[in-house]
């Protein structure tokens, strides 16, 4: 197939574009390079050295012998560039990941949370535009995320987009219903995702396009076989208070000896997975297509359900360090349980790692490595939901969290 | 109480502004002049002249004694703008009308398309952040739509805003929910308004905005109490195949000795409300809103419901015209039941105006008056849904439509 990976300089969008690569798979990039303007603007960047996208693409060249192109469009402002590039390269699928990704950067301010409902939505919404107005029959993949089911869920688990419901009328009959499940997404990041659910759903009743929408986990691990075949294909490892994931920020804590920082008790119940997994499951939701009057195809991508505490034990375990519990800068509840269905990537043959002491340990010596390119001072979390919240900063440590 | 009313220069917003400057409120107009600008744009303009917004304001000065001011700010495109009117003027409630607000227009090609989410979404974002960033406790009442329901209901009544719904569990225990309404959009300036609808639950629940969103059905007539005191203050009367909406349209035909064009069969059942009413409405919601903590207050705006060949069928009544069964241009049911609760504003004592002969006279004399500013060739509906839909033109008559 060819392929156009929207977003493909980024986290999820780098090894998947590589792995797709791999497969015999024609891969076209369609990146702003935004990431790489975010980390400037924020004074941060991958602890892992991120290479240039050109020597990124001359490395890919030179390991495997295969070649992806690369196309620098705004997808959200440029629409006539998304559109052109479509035309032309007319590919069998495109994947879009081209959004604005974190949820602390999306509450840090009001230039941030505008931001990113404006390039999240326009985003998405030229994309299906370029679709419908090109008339092509292209198999659109989106990365939504979990996030967007909110964590209500009193015990029941969460199914794969659709909620199965009974309603009743005047006269007490009952009539059932599949509905889009309804979100309660916790950060303007989460709510992008969820006007993202409408989009798709328009579009795919009206147009007839066909979608399938990720509802992904919290990513942890860096490397994939490709990623690892050269250091400049290296991928990002985000450890700042803004794009730096959970498990990611207690493994580069626990490794230059800061106590792991525990929002609250810690007792908030999410969703993980690994990035490895993570490229495994786009393949497969590539090779599986829905057809052309079907509703939007929602499928969860996690492999576990775990409580942040739960997590910061293990790595405490392996590493020795102290836990901290500290300020929640997030409005969110203090705990909540979460089951949630990943039945379709399973009867698909996903075998979903799980966090384990081996694989916690490569990701420690990538940590090790690059010990020398940690900044303490990027760490805490800072983007408060709220007036009421308050930073995730440890007692003790000072304001630009050294020692 | 001191009220912003953003679009206040539009159908419903200016009639609005003047029924509350009348009530005692001080009035706030904030417009960019778009619906100005789209007549331009479209070569088309309201049956019914309307002067400059300066003219308009000195109109009110005249006839009522009372001050309304205006501001020219895009709000979708000048956060800045927005943010420091809102800042100097501190007022205590905002409505919003400040959206495109037509469906065709919103179908029309991939620029219009783009157009009505990018400034519908980001119209209400930038309200709602610049509320949040200010720290303000300002009750927004928003200007929604009936369509955002969708017209599945299969004969349930459809609710306000919120859907009582059971769920299950794998051991068969039931668990009820009362959700945001499913929403199924039917047109890409229908979809903007359950965006909206998801940007409001968001930012009522993180930062407990008051906010009641009202879901209107089709409005007709023209005139309120305030805008006939004086032909400089006369509301708009769009009779375009892309702004006017339907009742208004057949009452264009009818006097100018066109058939009514009803799409297919008319069976579309709708919902329809007197722009008396709207006004109406708006001052009820003012009146009565939600407290802090509640979730977003959504209140149906109705006064009943019609088959579009029953209101055809009601003008042809009156006027002795044909009815001329023409394509499409919309991807919907060809013919659908509706019900809707308009519960609340009963209990607020609306009596909603009916349609009825003595009502539409009085339009059918607006018509008449301005009989010499009809237009033709702008009445059929030519924004088609999908390639496949067919513009609603009367067959034998020409391409310009006219005889």
């Amino acid at each position: 197939m060819k392929i156009m990976v929207l977003g493909g300089d980024g986290f999820c969008g780098w090894p998947t574009a590589l792995r797709l690569s791999r497969d015999g798979h024609e891969v076209i990039i369609i990146d702003n390079l935004s990431h790489r303007r975010i980390d400037r603007e924020l004074g941060v960047e991958s602890l892992t050295p991120i290479a240039d996208i050109d020597a990124r693409l001359a490395a890919w060249r030179r390991v495997s012998g295969r070649t992806i192109t690369f196309h620098n469009v705004d997808i959200a402002q440029d629409y006539d560039g998304l559109r052109s590039v479509l035309a032309e390269q007319a590919p069998d699928a495109v994947v879009h990941f081209a959004e604005q990704r974190a949820a602390p950067y999306s509450m840090r301010d009001a230039t941030r949370k505008r931001y990113t409902i404006d390039n999240n939505v326009n985003a998405t919404h030229n994309l299906l535009v370029a679709l419908v107005d090109l008339a092509v029959d292209v198999h659109l993949v989106h990365l939504g995320t979990m996030g967007v089911y909110g964590y209500d869920g009193n015990g029941l688990e969460i199914p794969e987009g659709y909620l199965d419901v009974t309603v009743s009328n005047e006269a007490g009959q009952t009539f059932p219903r599949s509905i889009l499940y309804p979100t309660q997404p916790g950060s303007v990041y989460h709510l992008s995702k969820s006007l993202d659910q409408l989009l798709f759903q328009f579009y795919a009743r009206n147009d007839g396009l066909r979608i399938t929408d990720l509802h992904q986990g919290i990513v942890w691990g860096t490397q994939t076989a490709e990623t690892r075949l050269n250091d400049a294909l290296v991928n990002r490892f985000d450890y700042d208070g803004d794009y730096g994931t959970v498990l990611n920020r207690f493994l580069v804590q626990a490794v230059n000896g800061y106590p792991l920082t525990v929002h609250g008790s810690g007792g908030q119940t999410r969703a993980f997975i690994n990035i490895q997994d993570t490229v495994h499951c786009v393949a497969l939701a590539l090779a599986n297509p829905p057809a052309r009057a079907d509703r939007v195809r929602i499928t969860n991508q996690l492999a576990e359900t775990q409580s942040v505490r739960a997590v910061a034990e293990m790595v405490a375990g392996i590493t020795g360090v102290q836990i901290a519990n500290v300020d929640n800068p997030r409005k969110e509840a203090e705990s909540n349980t979460l089951r949630a269905s990943n039945r379709t990537f399973r009867a698909l043959g996903l075998e979903p790692i799980l966090l384990q002491d081996a694989l916690l340990n490569e990701t420690l010596e990538i940590v090790e490595r690059y010990k020398d390119r940690f900044h303490p001072e990027v760490v805490p979390a800072r983007s408060l939901w709220t007036r009421d919240n308050r930073p995730g900063l440890v007692p003790g440590l000072s304001e630009d969290n050294t020692v």
